[in-house]
């Protein structure tokens, strides 16, 4: 049979394609590189609507990243989607606080979920860079903390996903005045949080 | 700020909402424990129409999860969202085959993607249930390995997915003979990919 087994000519070409049926936007350069990778991520042209990336929100993003920081996911998946290469190549690394020990057994003491004990903790460790792709309530809860002065949060990607609390917790978060960049409505995701945070960095580092 | 706290609460909500706004629909119960899902993970209707699952998928896909086996991934997201207390109670493995140093050096020596020699050394270690959620190469070699007489598949999740050969791949596989689940078109993915997995364990096993 012959097919692409090119990984890196499949992924120029979906771009490519992407950008032929996108139809027309206001998305400037550094944006539409966004869009089109969480559309090349879910097959999904929806996502050019729902997407909201505050004015700052790249700018400030890349300045994290540059700096070399831990990211908090609320997920493994999200984790896992995120690539390695590049988070290497900008001396930034990955946690996904809610499959640690110590988060478990706050979790249990305080009678809390262990993804708002994740949010936590990651607060505790003075974590600055926040990717939301299933938890809703983990992302209302860094809200909370925000809210309570707690919190050092500088960026967040808020795409919790679902049909309960998801579209809420979003609408809450961008009442917060920080850079951020959402998914509005139900949809989002781990594989789209995770997207977002590659585009992000692709905008400084090659794909590795 | 008032929300609902507990996963599962969430979980049973959520269902509950996709049926409401699921519409007419011909799917048996087992079958639309697994449509419900895939919406789940997705908050994408359209996946009621692209689910595919042939008349005899079910049976084999259970009686195969019973009996303790090792189902391949192509992709680690894949993997990191299959519930791994469901796989243990089970006595199921998932295995991602592509991140192996033995499958990283046979992809070099060869001069093919490492996704293809993935595929390669599942049917050679005799792995008979495959999940693909992002690589429609690793989906092409499999069928051609089966055409050969060479793989041992017994059943495939089909779910690759993107706008250079997703679509093309999954109409190919559905021409084997085999028990298969698969997302017409371009959408899918490895989230997709694990919630089918885990939609089918559920129906054995509670979550765990």
């Amino acid at each position: 049979m012959e097919y692409i087994k090119i990984p890196m000519d499949i992924e120029k070409r979906s771009f490519e394609i992407i950008g032929e049926e996108l139809g027309e936007h206001s998305f400037n350069e550094r944006e539409l590189s966004i869009v089109k990778r969480v559309i090349h991520t879910t097959a999904d042209f929806q996502y050019k609507d729902l997407l909201y990336i505050r004015e700052n929100a790249i700018d400030e993003a890349l300045k994290l990243l540059k700096s070399g920081i831990t990211i908090y996911t609320d997920t493994k998946m999200a984790l896992s989607g995120i690539n390695k290469k590049a988070l290497s190549n900008l001396n930034c690394n990955v946690e996904c606080f809610v499959d640690r020990e110590d988060v478990a057994q706050i979790a249990k003491e305080r009678g809390i979920t262990r993804s708002m004990a994740a949010v936590e903790k990651a607060v505790e460790e003075g974590v600055e860079f926040f990717v939301f792709g299933n938890a809703p309530t983990a992302l209302y809860r860094l809200k909370e903390l925000i809210e309570e002065g707690k919190a050092n949060a500088k960026f967040i990607i808020g795409a919790p996903i679902g049909f309960v609390g998801a579209a809420e917790s979003k609408e809450e978060a961008e009442k917060l005045p920080l850079p951020m960049i959402t998914i509005r409505g139900r949809k989002g995701g781990s594989t789209v949080a995770a997207a977002i945070v590659n585009a992000l960095m692709y905008l400084i580092v090659n794909r590795g």
